[in-house]
């Protein structure tokens, strides 16, 4: 017997129906002999009509209210799912964020986590009950609702496995697991029953949607297992869980690859301190993400700086880029571009403890004849950027390349 | 300057553009140097729409989950309308039941208010700013939402009204105030200025569906001043208060009536104690409302009994009646009755020290041929039962009777 908390999200509790299969599953789990905790999400399509009721308003709603209008939309699906629970003759309760409490500081639309307080729910746990749990919200000092923005509920899901010591949190989603590579894209792609904490964080912030990053590190820090499986199908997913617990690891556990990028250089820029500051300043402070950066080495006082944003930033980073060039004087300096680029990762712990893993990776694709255009690398991580024509064939012969199938 | 509280129902917060016209009128209160606290329903619709969700899931849902539910749609609205006054440069702060505290007993889908804490909305309009209150929702001791029922949103701001000792009690409705009697039949039906306490509890519990029973109760009860008026038009509405603060008193207020009745006689029953608990126990056990009750004197030993039901009802009580008659055997009953019947009203707390009020109606009736099947009375009305194709000759000819039009 184990405790176990369940995260189900915004497609999973869409409509009653599927409300319905998460009951019939958490049953199914209970009768398994387990202890469940239930975290959920709005019912989709809820937390954008409440944002247009918003915005019909004014465009920029106040967070305090902005949280207490969204909150509105788990505090829903904790009701529903707690009836159909009922309905099966499972004791049930729901817990809005200031019920538990789950206590956040005040940073309304983002409010990041201060302390779950384990007791109520575990004391619904020990009379074989079950807690249904509102993802996404908390409660501050003052007792305002707060919610903790992106990647919410499943944050909110392992918090409360971290506060009441789940075996494992397991984050129900509309995917079967972590892939080597997407399906859509590689026939022979299969799925990972482990993957380490870190290779999930640079999976997550490297194009692989599955959990978000938020989550992850809240769980990589308190060491809590996560499991990312299909509310729609059995299966027993993936456990994201630390490097030490698996004896052997590959070399790469996945490709990863993301389309919707752009590149951005500068030629023949001054290689003085300061430079990188000058350049992404103005970016950063229009709020476009920059995500790879690259700075060749210097040759006779000039530099090369690259860096990618997402394609729907293009054209403005490349206006301000533009203008960061008049203003600082940069008199030989060139801006080009490319928004027609991707990125293609290989992910993997084993690569801290081997070379030659970037030699096969750069081999394979010229053995395929694609141009790397960028280079960027991490400990566990190599990105490379290509023209985004080439996505498909480098994403499948970099998985053949290490034999990601077997 | 006096301290207000404005209560706008499901209607008049239908969507963002009645939400814009609330915070109009909220704006305009504030300029004419007001303090105000409003209290707010549900958006239409949205109750039922949450009702309906959870039933079907289950007949039956669990009272507790079905308060967490309902409660949703008045969060939802408090924080679109705190947006609405923050957007006109108004300093506004949503309140939810618990957040106040609105502390109510543990009776979910019902609960009884035990006490309304004033100081956090006392300290934000003394600030300058409004509070905007999510109506009928409370917490109770163990700090579960519970919402208070029938009547709910406009009994929360009378009880909010008297915790902050507001000088009134607006209640924003679809209607211009309590008229003289209904303006669909009679044209020179006038709005009322005033109304007694007692005379709107008459009129609330007969059909004229202003202001919920329980709200007047409780106004009643506290001495809260009451003002009924239009969310849709400029009007001073009709202020409900206590008798003693006006001098002069009409004789008749208003004529009301209330087609959706039906009759029951039991002809010839044996006329022995415990005999009407005989008739009505079983139909009140079927959740069947018994509204006028009418036992003629007893001639030789036997008696005539007769009550009104709704006409949704009348089906269900007859066959009911018919099997009491024989489960009691009383063979010499007879079970009649009719369901094209309505009631006529005629109310007015001048009736208490003036004879010949109910002359003068019973002469009205007379003289347009009408029929008088049954009659009941208080201290402050007179109820009539008609055939339903009197009913708009009824009411014009009172009004006419008693010069209401004056």
């Amino acid at each position: 017997m184990s405790l176990l908390v369940h995260k189900y999200g915004g497609t999973s509790v869409g409509s009653i129906e599927r409300i319905e299969a998460v009951a019939d599953r958490v049953a199914g789990t209970l009768a398994a002999g387990h202890q469940i905790v239930v975290v959920v999400s709005a019912m989709s399509g809820e937390t954008n009509r409440l944002t247009s009721l918003a915005h019909e308003i004014t465009e920029r709603p106040s967070s305090r209210e902005m949280d207490v209008l969204l909150a509105s939309g788990e505090q829903v699906s904790i009701a529903l799912l707690a009836m159909a629970l009922q309905k099966r003759g499972i004791d049930s309760q729901s817990f809005l964020g200031d019920q538990i409490p789950f206590k956040t500081d005040s940073s309304h639309e983002r409010a990041r986590i201060e302390f779950v307080a384990p007791n109520k729910l575990l004391e619904v746990v020990g009379r074989g009950a079950v807690p249904v749990v509102a993802g996404f919200q908390g409660v501050d000092d003052v007792g305002d609702v707060t919610t903790i923005g992106r990647g919410g509920s499943d944050t909110s899901a392992v918090a409360i496995a971290h506060a009441v010591d789940a075996a494992e949190c397991l984050i129900y989603t509309d995917v079967a697991g972590v892939y080597t590579a997407d399906p859509r894209i590689v026939d022979k792609a299969a799925r990972l029953a482990y993957v380490d904490f870190e290779e999930m964080l640079e999976m997550a912030s490297l194009g692989a949607k599955v959990l978000h990053t938020r989550a992850v590190e809240y769980a990589h820090k308190n060491n809590v297992p996560m499991r990312v499986l299909s509310s729609f199908e059995d299966g027993e997913g993936t456990l994201v869980t630390s490097e030490m617990e698996h004896m052997e690891k590959p070399l790469v556990s996945a490709v990863t690859h993301e389309r919707d990028e752009a590149k951005l250089t500068l030629l023949r820029v001054n290689d003085v301190p300061g430079i990188a500051w000058k350049i992404l300043g103005p970016i950063g402070d229009a709020d476009i993400m920059v995500d790879m950066i690259v700075q060749n080495v210097s040759v006779e006082g000039h530099t090369d700086f690259s860096f990618t944003v997402k394609r729907a930033d293009y054209l403005r980073a490349k206006d301000l880029l533009e203008q960061s060039v008049r203003d600082n004087g940069f008199n030989e300096c060139t801006v080009t571009g490319d928004d027609s680029i991707a990125k293609v990762t290989i992910v993997g712990v084993g690569m801290r403890s081997h070379a030659g893993v970037a030699t096969t990776m750069f081999e394979t694709l010229a053995n395929e004849n694609i141009n790397i255009q960028m280079i960027s690398t991490s400990e566990i991580k190599i990105s490379v950027v290509i023209d985004e024509r080439y996505v498909e064939l480098a994403v499948r012969s970099l998985h053949d390349a290490f034999e990601l199938d077997t």
